[in-house]
């Protein structure tokens, strides 16, 4: 008897090991921002539990200082300055935020090709020096990592992937419908009620959304498929050409692993260490405070809209905690403080919080809903509006337009917020829908990073949809064929009726005839 | 300092509660054999973890004996007995099974709409007995349970729920592509790569394969929109009037919460308690033995078909544990047992099992995934040809067809799995994949009963896609009308073209004429 209970156990237990346990070596392609922020969590818990970490850091990183991250750096040198690259940035951020939406459509077009092109050179740059350095890519090789955590929307970290032979997993989830996900993540999102991220529709859309988001959903799809895939797979040719003459850099994404990590950044390991910001809090009384920021991107505004929001938020009794580097507007109130840094999320969790204003990033809102702590939401550029349609749409926010918006208009969102319980209601619904989870996201996270590199690239989680053209996945032709049988027959039925017609008319006629 | 640090450990551990703690009430509407198997392991589970369980069970039940249930028990008198059903029963499996193939295809149609005629007869006989007693029904309102565990095959548990007013959830997963998980669970399944289950199809198809699924999603989609729906929204309406005239059946279980539980059926709590039947498994020495059953609903075979087996298994090394209750065969050898019942998880967990002859049931099948042992797959009816196709595409099975057999295939493909180590290995490693999961399939599911108990039916979970009709899904509407753009514009270019031609034509011949 012993031995099938003692063979059920054993089974229990065997979970794939890789040759040096469970734990393996991980080489990083990361990307900068609010992407950084949220991989070091996954990447620091890696550490901890004995993976070896490597990451590849270009030189003029904004936020990634590689002389403080605790893994293996590898410098990729780059002939720019952190200065010129951050100037160019700000340059393009500003006009994304101020000039873009006063441009004719043409003329917005045309700068965002622009400034696509800019940003598209610098990942070339940084790609360029990780692929054509030799010594470098020797050095990588030797190393034999079991896998490589690429963020997909800066490319290249797929053809290092393919280069050094080893499974890749994307770390990054944009939005539910974005053109990533389903192209390269192979998700079946229909664009009937998955919005698009950055139209900021809802899954409840009326004929005309509909129709918006199928547009918003064929436009990106020709874009990347005809214009951005198509241009990386000749970078990508040129630099390896004995590999990717043949495939698109789409079915390089594909002959590789996808798996994207949907994380939440729920860590509480940020200890709330400055002593002059809990008084501040502690002093704000029962009005309690509010927290403020426009993310890791956004340093400055114009003075005009800074101005107008500090009169705003001077209006209100609650204190606020303002992240801004910016010039001090002339109309700050004494209940608001100005800081280059805050701990947003213990912030966030403080019992004396009652708002938020954010730029609707995805961290932050993921933060604000795991406290459950109501927001105005200012979304600035990219899945933003989407971000905060879906929180609006729970009852948990309140949007405002940064272009159009009046004192009065940020004034009452955040009196609305406030003062109105069901806000406060609807975001503690949702905190506590996102607390009830089965696991732990960064155990969750973790367990499916491990789980690629010990089945070696999990292969069997790839979609067969993968094998497909974009028309066979739809049945098209499948739809085409069957129509076109149905018109064969009916124009051959038809022939034949206007035949047995045609006879029996001169058949009869004959018989009159006669 | 503290507060912060204190605030989120409670937030940690805010997980929603019930008013009596994280247990509740559950009432359980199931269905009989496999499913039945099936279901109790969860609710043995919820039984343990604290759960009050209330099940109705029909009196003539085949296989939930009543007296033997260790949870609250209502019995629905029913005036047929359980020998009746059970003749009916017997008599139309053997027609699916021996004479449905060699019908013509009209012939197999009304043969089987009459035995689909009268198994719906007996699905209304239960659910009558239950919603017309009113005594009944005011019990089970007076004990205001959490949640109605329903399986979707039976009907009725949905019908039940509305009127108890609780949320409900199925138990029950068929296999991807089926018409209930897409028209009921809101699952996007793409026809050219989802295979329907029962077509015997991989995920890797031709293109006459995809014409063949494309035509089965979609005739499956119009019998249970446009017959099998609106009977039971019939049936429905003349039981509670006042609900069901506004709602389709389809509509009402949208109304309620779906979430399919996708089960292994992983028990390891069956104790191997035959010592006759491990003396047998342990005198088969280094051959090991073969497991063959053919699942709970198949009691016996024709004559012929049960000699010709024998023979096959005759003629094999290995010793055969053959569960089956029909007339022993002449041709039996000596290597083989049979048995009225088998421990079957047990078995296939032995270190002397060889090979698992099965009818390709989910149960068995994941049993044998879950122990990594080689298959000869025999599928019989249902979802069965679609479960052994993916175990033969991932090179763990071999299949023979039951109707076109003979003793050599039954013998060369025994040898193929058992003699090829290519079968073992695929298996095992279908194993180590099965067990590398971040929870276990049981409490996985315990958790997310629990979690639509907590939050009152997680109304969060339902997809947008159920308020949409089948066009609007698809974005037809969207496409017909760019489509009808696309034309009228074409249309007025054309005209204006012309017009112009014709006056240009027109002024031109004027001219000449002048």
């Amino acid at each position: 008897m012993k031995t099938v209970q003692g063979l059920c156990v054993l089974f229990m237990l065997n979970l794939c090991f890789l040759d040096s346990g469970r734990t393996g070596k991980v080489l990083v392609w990361p990307m900068d921002f609010s992407h950084w922020i949220n991989l070091k969590v996954i990447l620091e818990e890696l550490h901890l539990r004995g993976h070896e970490i490597t990451i590849l850091v270009p030189s003029p990183s904004l936020m990634m200082d590689h002389t403080k991250i605790p893994f293996n750096v590898e410098v990729l040198q780059l002939s720019v300055t952190k200065e010129v690259l951050m100037e160019e940035f700000n340059t393009d951020l500003y006009s994304v935020i101020f000039e873009l939406p006063r441009l004719s459509w043409w003329e917005m077009l045309t700068k965002l090709a622009e400034m696509n092109e800019r940003f598209f050179r610098t990942l070339k740059r940084v790609c360029d020096s990780a692929i054509t350095n030799k010594e470098l890519l020797s050095r990588l090789q030797a190393a034999k990592f079991d896998i490589c955590i690429s963020d997909p929307l800066s490319f290249c970290g797929e053809l290092l992937a393919e280069l050094l032979n080893i499974p890749f997993i994307y770390s990054f989830r944009f939005s539910e419908g974005n053109v990533i996900e389903r192209l390269c993540g192979g998700l079946p999102t229909p664009s009937s009620y998955v919005p698009g991220s950055t139209t900021g529709l809802t899954d409840n859309m009326t004929f005309v959304q509909r129709l918006e988001n199928w547009l918003f959903y064929t436009m990106n799809d020709m874009m990347f498929l005809y214009f951005l895939f198509p241009e990386w797979d000749d970078y990508y040719s040129q630099l390896i050409s004995h590999v990717l003459h043949r495939t698109k850099i789409g079915s390089l994404r594909i002959f590789l692993e996808n798996w994207i990590v949907k994380y939440f950044p729920l860590t509480l390991s940020l200890l709330f260490s400055l002593q002059e910001l809990e008084e501040f809090v502690q002093s704000s009384g029962k009005d309690g405070v509010v927290v403020f920021t426009l993310g890791s991107m956004i340093q400055n505004l114009t003075e005009e809209k800074s101005s107008m929001i500090a009169s705003a938020l001077a209006q209100i009794p609650q204190k606020v905690l303002w992240r801004y580097t910016g010039k001090k507007p002339d109309t700050l109130g004494p209940n608001t403080q100005l800081y280059d840094w805050i701990p947003q999320n213990d912030l966030l969790g403080h019992p004396q919080t009652r708002a938020f204003i954010t730029h609707c990033g995805t961290n932050g809102i993921y933060e604000a809903i795991y406290h459950g702590v109501p927001m105005v939401g200012i979304p600035v550029f990219g899945d933003q509006f989407g971000n905060i349609a879906r929180v609006k749409a729970k009852g948990a926010a309140v949007e405002v337009d940064l272009h159009a918006m009046t004192t009065s208009d940020l004034l009452n969102a955040l009196k609305t917020v406030i003062n109105n319980p069901s806000y406060k209601e609807n975001a503690m619904r949702l905190s506590r829908i996102h607390h009830d989870q089965p696991m732990k996201p960064l155990d969750r996270a973790v367990f499916w990073i491990e789980f690629v590199m010990c089945h070696k690239g999990a292969k069997h989680l790839r979609p067969a949809s993968y094998d497909l053209t974009w028309y066979q996945y739809r049945s098209l032709d499948v739809i085409g064929f069957l129509l076109a049988c149905v018109a064969t027959i009916m124009f051959l039925v038809t022939k034949c009726c206007l035949f047995c017609c045609w006879k029996f008319g001169k058949t009869g006629k004959k018989k009159k005839r006669e």
